[in-house]
C-alpha cells in the first residue's frame, strides 16, 4: 500500500466517524464532535469543511456550548443538496418519491396502473417518467440525486429480477431497463417496506415482522434494527407459508398458501367485489355481510400463517401493511384471535398486531432511505456529486 | 480506569487473540503467532506459556520451521487437562458425553427413562447420576471439566425451563435441581443439537436448518454458522407450524400442528406401534403396509411444514435428526416430493435434504462444544482451573 493510498483511506475512514457521529447524535459542534471522536480539531475541522462542501453537512446558526459560555456553530445533515430517490413498481400501482439527506420527503406519486403481464420495458418506461419528474423537480431545487433503489413485489437475485409471479415476469433486470442516469439498485418491495417501517414508522421498534398485504403477500423480519434475508434474499415469502395443504390452487405452483386466501384478489373475490378495492372498503363501512365475513375469513388464515411465522422466528410484534393496514378494523379480530388460541399454551402471550401507519408508502420511503443510510455510511464515494 | 485493570483486559484480550489463531489455524509456532498477531515474540512466550501452565495449549514435538531450516516447537489446543459435560433431558431418554479441549468426546452415556410428567427433581437427580459418573471418569483422566450445558426439550428463559409441553414441566429451574459442582447453563435440545451437527456434522455447512425429531419436533437455524435464536430464544418451534388448521389436536392447545402429525408419538400410533420405535424399524425393514404408509404420511406433513419454513427463511439446506435420521430412508421421498411440488415454482430448486449422522448424539455434542467455545473466547476466564 502506498503512503497516499493509506492516507486516503484513512480520510475515508475518518469521514465516516464524523458524519456517524453527527447522524447518530444530531446537531454537534466542531469541539463536540472532536472530543467524541478522539480526532484533533484541526482534523475535524478539515473532514467537516469536506462535508460542507460537499453538501452533506451543514451549518446551523452559532449556540451558547453549554456551561462553557463559548458560543459555538453547530453542524447538522443537510438537506438542501443531496437526495435519492425511491420507486416501485406493484402489480397495481408504480410509485416513487424524492427524500432528501436530513430525512425530509420532498415529493411523492402514485400512478395506478395494471402492470400484469404487461412488458417490463413498457412498465419501467412508464416508472421512468415518475421518476424523471422527481429528478425534474429536485433539480429546480437544487438537489443533486445520490442514487436510486427500486423496489419490485418479487424475489431479486444478483439484481435482477428472477421471479414476480403476480406480475407474470421472470429474469427481468429491471433497474437496467429503467434507464435513468444513475446508479439504481433493485430489492424486494417487502423488504424495502420492512425497513420504511423501521426508520418511519410509529414505533421504534427493532424487532418486528412487516406484512406487505398486495396482490401478492411478502413479508421483511427486523431483527435488532436489521433486515433478515436469508442466503439468497428470498427469505420472507410469507404468501407461501401453507396454510391448508389441500386448500385452493396458488399461482406459485402449490395449493393453500395464505396468499390464495388473503391475497388482494382472493378477498375481493370472497367479498363478491372483484376488482374493486374501493368497493370493498365502502361495502365494509356500510357492514356488508359477505365484505366482513370475507375479512374475517381472511383475518383467520393470515393468523394461521403467521402463527407458523411466530413459532419458527419468534415474533414479538406484527406490523399489517399495504392493504392489510387499510383493511385492519375488519381484519384484526380474526387475527388476534387465532393467533391468540394456537400461541398461547405454548408463549404465555401472542404477539402485538398494529397497523402500518405508512400505507402505500412504506416500500418507496424505505427504498429511498436505504440510499441515505449508503451515503451516510461511505460519505467518501459522494464528496464530488454536488460538485459537477 | 486504573493501570493494572488497563493491563488485566489487555493481558485477557491477547489471551484470547493467540489462542483464537491457534484454535481457528490448527499447530502454529511462537514465531509464526507473533507473525499474526503483530505481538512481539516475547509476548507471544508468556501468553503461550500461560495458557501451557493452564493446561489449554500444550506443545508439540520440534518441527522444522518452514524454508527457514530452524527447528521450532509448535504449540496447539491440549486435550489432557480440560474438559466439558454436555448433558441432556429428552423426553424418554437421558443423555451425556464428556469431550476434551481439543475436541475428543471422551466419554458417552444414555439412558432410556420415560421422563413424561415425572417429577423434574428425581429425573435431574438421575441425570446428576450419569454426570457425576463423567465426572469421576473426568478426574481419574487427569481432565478439570471447565462446565456443563444441558439440552432440555422445551423452551429455556433467562436460564429458566419455562414450558415443556411434552414433559408437562413449566418454570424448572432445570440447572439449579441438577446441583452439579460446576457452572451449568441450559437451552434447548434443537438449538443445541443444530450446533452439534454445524461443528461435529458430515458437512462443513455454515447454513442450514436442523429438524430435531423426538416426541416432540423442534428446529435449530444456523445462519452464516451462527445460531438464529430470535429475541427470546423460542425460535424453531417447527412442531408447531401448522400443517391442517383443522387437523388433530395438539398439545399446545392448537389443532393440525406438525407434531400431531410427525411426532414420534403420532407417528408410532399411525402406524399401529404405539410407544414401540424398534418395531416401527423393524416392520419398516420388513416392508409392513401399515408402517411404510405411516412414514410416507408423516413425510408429506413434514414437507408441508417445511416448505413454510423454507419460504421463510429462505432455506438451502435441511438435516434431519433424531428419530428422523433413524427414519430417513422411509421419509425422505415424501418429504422431497412435497418440498419440490410447493417450492419449485416460486424458487426454481428445491433443498438439499439430509440425514444427520450425528444420531441421539447431536444435543449433548452441541452442549459440550459451547462449553469448549466459551474457554476458547474467553481463556482469561479459566487459566486456574486446573490449578485448585
Amino acid at each position: 500500500m502506498t503512503r497516499a493510498v493509506r492516507h486516503d483511506s484513512m480520510r475515508a475512514r475518518n469521514l465516516e466517524v464524523v458524519l456517524g457521529e453527527v447522524a447518530r447524535a444530531g446537531p454537534l459542534t466542531r469541539a463536540a464532535l472532536a472530543e467524541l471522536t478522539g480526532l484533533t480539531k484541526s482534523t475535524v475541522s478539515k473532514l467537516v469543511g469536506d462535508l460542507i462542501e460537499a453538501g452533506i453537512l451543514t451549518e446551523s446558526g452559532p449556540v451558547r456550548d453549554g456551561e462553557r459560555g463559548r458560543p459555538g456553530v453547530e453542524v447538522r445533515l443537510s438537506g438542501e443538496r443531496l437526495a435519492s430517490l425511491g420507486l416501485e413498481v406493484n402489480v397495481d400501482y408504480l410509485a416513487a418519491c424524492l427524500l432528501d439527506l436530513a430525512g425530509t420527503v420532498r415529493l411523492r406519486r402514485r400512478l395506478d396502473r395494471d402492470n400484469r403481464g404487461a412488458d417490463p420495458a413498457e412498465v419501467l418506461a412508464c416508472l421512468r417518467s415518475l421518476a424523471e419528474e422527481l429528478l425534474g423537480a429536485a433539480n429546480r431545487l437544487g438537489l443533486s440525486v445520490a442514487g436510486a433503489s427500486l423496489a419490485v413485489s418479487g424475489t431479486v437475485e444478483d439484481g435482477l429480477l428472477s421471479n414476480a409471479p403476480n406480475l407474470g415476469w421472470r429474469d427481468v433486470r429491471a433497474a437496467e431497463l429503467l434507464a435513468l442516469p444513475l446508479p439504481v439498485e433493485l430489492d424486494n418491495e417487502a423488504n424495502l417496506a420492512a425497513l420504511g417501517e423501521l426508520w418511519f414508522g410509529a414505533g421504534a421498534e427493532r424487532d418486528f415482522l412487516y406484512v406487505s398485504g398486495e396482490i401478492g403477500i411478502g413479508a421483511g423480519l427486523v431483527v435488532d434494527g436489521s433486515l433478515f434475508r436469508g442466503p439468497h434474499g428470498f427469505a420472507g415469502e410469507l404468501g407461501h407459508v401453507v396454510v391448508s395443504p389441500t386448500g385452493p390452487p396458488c399461482r406459485c405452483g402449490g395449493h393453500g398458501c395464505l396468499e390464495s386466501y388473503a391475497g388482494q384478489e382472493a378477498l375481493l373475490r370472497a367479498a363478491k367485489r372483484a376488482g374493486d378495492l374501493p368497493g370493498l372498503l365502502a361495502a365494509l363501512a356500510g357492514g356488508e355481510e359477505f365484505a366482513t365475513s370475507a375479512c374475517a375469513e381472511a383475518g383467520r388464515a393470515l393468523g394461521v400463517a403467521l402463527t407458523s411465522a411466530v413459532n419458527l422466528l419468534d415474533l414479538d410484534r406484527i406490523v399489517l401493511g399495504g392493504i392489510f393496514a387499510k383493511l385492519y378494523p375488519w381484519l384484526c379480530t380474526a387475527v388476534e384471535d387465532t393467533l391468540r388460541a394456537r400461541l398461547g399454551g405454548l408463549r404465555g402471550s401472542s404477539p402485538v398486531l398494529t397497523a402500518s401507519e405508512l400505507g402505500g408508502d412504506a416500500a418507496i420511503l424505505g427504498a429511498a432511505r436505504q440510499v441515505v443510510e449508503r451515503v451516510l455510511a461511505t460519505p467518501g464515494d459522494y464528496l464530488s456529486l454536488t460538485r459537477g
